[in-house]
């Protein structure tokens, strides 16, 4: 180990923008992909687009939640930036839960974890009341990394919800 | 080989409920996610859950277009069974287009699936007209098949859809 990554490791300073994941225990993935979640928190707040998908794959695909199907990493950048410098800004955004995790064999993760959104207006003029999504994320494990591979959003109906034939 | 597999080979008769995937290639995984999707059709015209989801993985998980969040196949094809039977009894489904496939390393497979449906009645009497939906479904390659592990079901928005920032 050279002296950068010594002084680093004892600094605790969290240089790489891939969430690390060099082992497959499920403690460790779960902590990967809550620092996932970090990452996305803190990119929505500052409503920085490229931030969110730092490190993720450059297939990624993302399905929002009124189905619009955004392919490669590019698209994806570019739709959220647009809406997080508008509909999304200042819209307070916090993680509930990670729901569950499971592993697609060795080489992928996926989790559903469920997010609190605050109101916001869309740009057809409607306005959301304060709401929560339900996330599907697919990653791939990529040597010492998760990388985000796909993205799914789907907003949960509490009206709905009371008719859940299995809850 | 016993003389029943023998037969069974020499008829080209499909006795396994999983979908054949035995090699890896784009060609192969693509056929095999279509059939999962023909399955999935001729299950919802017979309102039969539990075909829906045979062969699938004991782990697998569901959520639906509302948010609901079913975990472990047992609760996926009874919910599933409680709607093919009511809500959705008599309405049509068909498919639309398997829209993009990707591999996840070696061990999975997560493709994006539109579906057309038509109009139905939800249990608290919302009449919802002829849809849309994006589903995306997350397959375990288990030896000589791809074993649906997840699904995500969202309901295209065909007014939010104009002002896609992508399209």
């Amino acid at each position: 180990m050279n002296r950068r990554a010594t002084l680093a490791l004892i600094a605790g300073a969290p240089l790489m923008n891939a969430v690390p994941a060099a082992a497959h225990s499920p403690a460790d993935d779960r902590a990967a992909v809550q620092a996932w979640c970090d990452r996305c928190v803190a990119a929505w707040a500052a409503g920085d687009g490229p931030a969110m998908y730092a490190g993720d794959a450059e297939a990624l695909e993302w399905i929002n939640i009124v189905g619009m199907h955004w392919r490669g990493k590019a698209e994806v950048v570019t739709a959220h930036e647009r809406y997080l410098t508008t509909m999304f800004r200042g819209v307070p955004m916090s993680l509930r839960e990670i729901e569950t995790l499971r592993p697609i064999g060795r080489d992928g993760v996926v989790a559903v974890v469920r997010w609190a959104v605050g109101q916001f207006t869309t740009p057809t003029g409607h306005v959301i009341p304060p709401s929560e999504d339900r996330m599907t994320l697919v990653f791939e494990r990529d040597a010492d990394a998760l990388r985000l591979l796909h993205g799914a959003n789907v907003q949960i109906d509490p009206v709905a919800a009371a008719s859940d034939p299995i809850s």
